[in-house]
């Protein structure tokens, strides 16, 4: 048995409850390779919030998606079972909590070995994420996409914000510092340290500028030699793509990347690799214009999916 | 057993997929009393389109809903079950064949007894869901909340299209003539035939000045005397509302009604009625501003569902 | 011969190009009663400006207008023949310049007895139209819709803004001081003399207090107790409206008022009065929201418009 | 020495750094008899965020301003100084923390007797105000406009959210119950118990119903009444305005107010009251629509600045 | 005689009706070397729509055309004349009844060797054009920049929609298959034979992956190769832009391409073939974001007219 | 004593008044580098407008700089003292007024060897702040940044226009003609002249095709090469960048600049260069999307501001 969207040369994708790709809801991990999960926490959003909408809104633009992944030549659902796990519960305003409750409702996903796509959110929700799988598989490697490294120690004197989960979380044993690669940091800075802080922590990181100069292929090959095979997370900020390509979100940088370079970085970057999960964070729909930060959203997403049915090809193919 | 809301206090409401009022997602007849769903169809709008997402908005605006009624002092889950029974299928593009299908897929709804609150899609929904209506019961009493009669007979040579539905109901013989009524008729005609083509059918019209003018009550009290004790279906156009409280709609028409009094109406025009059917057609999103417009329609609603509630307690009262 | 708008049941009203109301584009005054014309000027805006496509917007949004007036019961092509006359030429960021040109393309058409529509652009254009007509006919009396007086000496030390046609009209010779009546300002001002001067030039002033307090019957009877049977031009901007049902405009002042209360003035304030011209003026699409504000205007026009056809059908009727 | 707005008659009013009413931005309580200050914490809003840019939107709108109350006849400078006192610290993310912050940075302004507007973020605020206040004056009264009776127990169990401020107020022993009125509540409620709750803490409250029905005056005497002489606090949640003239904020209520009518009610109802203290809330410029709410907002506190002036007119004439 | 712009030095560009780059509106095929013109059908698009206005946004957007293509040095209106038609008569709802008008209509146009530039409406207007075209002069090449193929054989069971008009268009004989070459696909798709069945039936396909990856160069090649000297029918679905360029479609897909992109591959890809037609596709004002979509079409419509411009250029040269 | 930003780890970048970059705003040019300030004036604008309101959506904008280039590896605040000088007066209507009132505001500054960084307002605004400089001393070199020439020599006949400010500027012995670079122009033109008139001043002119084709390198060369030494402005305007990128302003142009682009080329090709001031022009947020064009302009600012301190950093390690 596989879940899989309904299929719309039957009925028109704007027909129906949005669930994510219009996969079914189904709250199960029992036959289901990934789940698409929202987790609509953005109290820790330093400069502009609104990313608790941001399921919703991606679930929105993910009505167009279907199922064939034209560049890697797969099917998803020939290969895999996914299911709209619907939101996990947060507290709004109420960090610990809110952490408290993703591992909660995180661990039995992770243990029954799903892979889950958790949509933001801010990008807080990711050290819920890593607690969760440290408690079943102990530390992992990461790979994160975002123009600020979100390794600050504290804001206005708070531990816990958007601007610092990864220093947590390495701090807290959750991450393999030098099987964590930060790809895309850009943008004016506090400090000098605010890249080096990364790299003293064991990090490897990529600038935009590595990446515009060094190219698509660079970026891949250093992400799958940081990450080897190891088990990993990835977590992807709307705010790696340039504005133009994704204003909806809290805290923008020019000079960042396009839809088809994120793309051409997961599809390469990732592929083969042991992913044990995935996150999209900071879509802000009250800031988007003309929808295009949800559709990014939905398409990266995508790709994530697509990864992920590869590998099962790959191993199903041995 | 009983179909209600998920909890607030319990839950933020912007957790989870939007159904409407945050009601249950089950297609169910057994244990319902009313039913919201979508019918997500505007091929026959005349100028600016765009209902075809009304349901997804609404649904969306629907999440601030909570159940009890503080004008009508009625706690609407104290006296109902409701679910929300998502989209009915249609073919965009193709009115007759998406007339068929709504037939089919409303008939056993109106044959269970429950009360179907259908979401637009463009005014032409309406015919669809009289021609079921009359196959399970004969014809109907009409409550039409617009700024146009929508009774020409043909838009350029074409029979079906929105501004013609209550013309071809009448002729079809869903309607009694004199049980209609039609209210908020204002804006630029095309000839005076146009409001008198529908007392030509039978219909009591009350042009918006008749209702800037008399006043509330008045409105109210001719609404229950055209209507008695037949059963009646409501459709609420949403450019009743003035184009200020309404944006978000194909032809909006200035001179219109506040929500307040859009309310009022509707809670006492329409207390105790013998009611079928419910409609709310012509949300835009796509043109709307500040969301404004699916919080009204959202509202409309929740007052439709509050006069339901208020005619069960007063029937198990007796 | 006669001009009229071209048949929208035969055509889709979004079919082809945007003339006002869908009239014939004729740079006439032969058998021509009413002229639309376009005045995109918004150098004189002392505050945000965009007016410049003022008539580009209220051009769209006229789309939706048809022909007979429900309130009035005057089928406005039974009396009159209309045409959309294009735009005057001005120069942006040249008020001077601008007014010159504005007197040579108006005198021909007062000159012709046409009754033009101008839809600015600015406050500032009333005073072009008003040293056309002194050339013409000499000095006329004027109604003035607004929130402000526009009677402010100078703005930064320079006579020519947006805030100060009606003290130069008046200084010029243009108006009839005691024929003048201003309705509806509202909102801070500068200083107390900012009502008191209009006063002090002999003009009617109606607040917003005034109107909201005393209501549209009184209202419409100052109108025409003070202006009689004297010629008289018709300047009504678009911020006499309440920003919920105009925000797409410069200055707009809170505590305003409904299109209903708007038109109904219109209606009975005007009727039968001896209109030499009417102009519409300070939209700004570009601030606007759900396009209200040009459907607003729109409508607006449509009311003058009616008027006209009215009186013509009083006259041929004696 | 007074405090007072840049000549907007020498400069442009969109020339220069946005402070409140183009007021002197000074940190001081010395000659200053009203300080308007940003309070931009939004951490406890419940459904939608965005308030911490209400102080920056409404700052914008304020240009508009100019000194004279027309309907007050009061020019606010010849009897008040004013000054734009830039903005608290908060602590997003942390409510504790913040209010500890406001508490500090309040208390030195009340002790002066200055009187100070503070412009939200979200409706948690008042309770940081309210214990500044005891803390300096002791308990006070309160009359609140706004759509919800914000005196719910919890949400999500948690006590101190947008929706819990005044039950922890009257707990905290901030309020003197018999002398608050809450004003406006309406829409969909939890229960019965929502609005009896309030009643049950000895608070005065008219629903939207009472308003709409009894009247401007009619609301005015009620505060007037319940709030006699006592020192009172006054808290005006935007969305006591109807959604169509207050899109901009997290949890418009449809069938609410015109800025007409809430402008009356200040003018009126608060005449002569020894007011310490006001406060404009949950202004989400994000969610605005033709930036009408920050201009509503802009407006309202206007309305409130005159009430003081007015009130020192009358002290000096006494 | 020639038919040529208005002289923007003379008269602001934004005074007047809105023509295509201020071409004077004339319905003639004398002295015409091309026509714009507007086809506002948008019936057939399966999932937002809006495309009905695009005209309309369309022409606005291009009162910013000059006459003088710096890139290919030539100033269109030295070799061509050129006029905007106004828009083809269309029935909203209704595609076959719009099919049969479309031919009618376009036909005369076809056989007086006009070359007419089609502003969508959805990309179903294609057909139209290709019936009459092979009414007129048989089959002909085809060039399609699109992120679809267009060659789904039906949806939902209609054979008719905006997905499927080329499989129609090939199986009523009005494509030559080997001359057709289809550019830019990419996103999403249902099965591998989406793009297996373009190339079934002759076409040449080519994705996104390979322009990015291949370059401009070789795309323009490609199209040379493939189309040679046979005449040919140029239709551009603004969706082979990326959405950051033209968010404001009924489909975008990301990965796409710039207008720089675009404009090279037209210049060099398009220069010297026997064009018999164009259309630009699937703009949707109401979805668009700081209208940058409408100007990028109206600017990829600048470049086809250069085409021509350059073509006459060359044949004149001979 | 350094004037420098508030820092932002302290209290939220959202807290407190708008100044640039959370420089403070202090009136002073002793201790000075650089002074931001903004000149609303936006009158010469030949088709949209708006910019007047730039320098307050910049300024919000530019909450999210921090003090550190990662690019180019410094620190800002180590090199430079920085202030908000707050908005020249301008006269809104009057461009003569406007640009005495300029130089007399600006010659103080410039005197003093402090930096201005104007943020216009439209592109006349550059000619008052040439004739500033050249009072100051004498003819300077010039970095223009735009997709227009801005050499016409008239617009309707009117010699002074946001066309025309390099013109005039040459003729009137500002500008150093073979010392001027002009960077990026493409879109449609008037004539070949448009480019061909500059050249013809002995400006050096960088198509967009030249920069597309040749490269970032390139183009940094030739700035370098054709400015030497010589002190130079640098006039960038806001539609360099493509409309995708840069929605929010009167003329954009397709075919443009992404923000790495532009930030590349301004931070080699400006690198070391003796510049006396710089501009950026043309944002007009009325238009913009997403308000991406106010965070480009105030990116680019910040790169301008980090050459100046790189400069600094150079000479001070000589």
């Amino acid at each position: 048995m596989k879940y899989q969207p309904k299929d719309s040369s039957k009925t028109p994708r704007f027909c129906g409850l949005r669930t994510f790709m219009r996969l079914p809801h189904v709250k199960t991990t029992e036959n289901v390779d990934f789940a698409v999960m929202g987790v609509p926490f953005d109290t820790a959003a330093s400069f502009r919030g609104g990313a608790r909408f941001g399921p919703q809104s991606v679930r929105e633009a993910s009505m167009l998606l279907r199922p064939y992944n034209l560049e890697m030549d797969v099917n998803i659902f020939d290969h895999c079972s996914g299911v709209d796990y619907g939101d996990l519960d947060v507290v709004p305003g109420y960090i610990h909590e809110t952490y408290d409750l993703m591992v909660k409702q995180l661990k039995p996903i992770y243990e029954a070995g799903v892979v889950p796509l958790c949509i933001g959110g801010d990008h807080s929700i990711t050290l819920g994420e890593l607690r969760a799988i440290k408690e079943v598989r102990g530390p992992v490697a990461l790979i994160h996409f975002d123009s600020h490294t979100d390794t600050w120690d504290n804001y206005w004197g708070m531990k816990y914000t958007h601007g610092t989960p990864f220093r947590r979380a390495f701090e807290e044993g959750c991450l393999i510092g030098d099987r964590t690669i930060q790809i895309g940091m850009r943008g004016p800075l506090y400090q000098p340290g605010d890249v080096n802080d990364s790299k003293d922590l064991g990090f490897e990181v990529l600038t935009a500028g590595d990446i515009h100069r060094k190219g698509i292929e660079y970026t891949a090959e250093m992400i799958q030699k940081t990450v080897g095979d190891t088990p990993v997370l990835v977590s992807f900020d709307i705010d790696f793509l340039d504005p133009a390509y994704a204003p909806g979100t809290g805290t923008p940088e020019i000079g960042g990347f396009t839809t088809w370079e994120a793309c051409e970085i997961i599809r390469k970057g990732l592929k083969g690799l042991n992913i044990v999960g995935f996150d999209l964070v900071e879509v802000a729909p009250s800031l988007d214009a003309g929808e295009i930060t949800s559709f990014a959203a939905s398409g990266i997403l995508f790709e994530f999916i697509s990864v992920l049915a590869d590998k099962k090809r790959m191993e199903s193919n041995k």
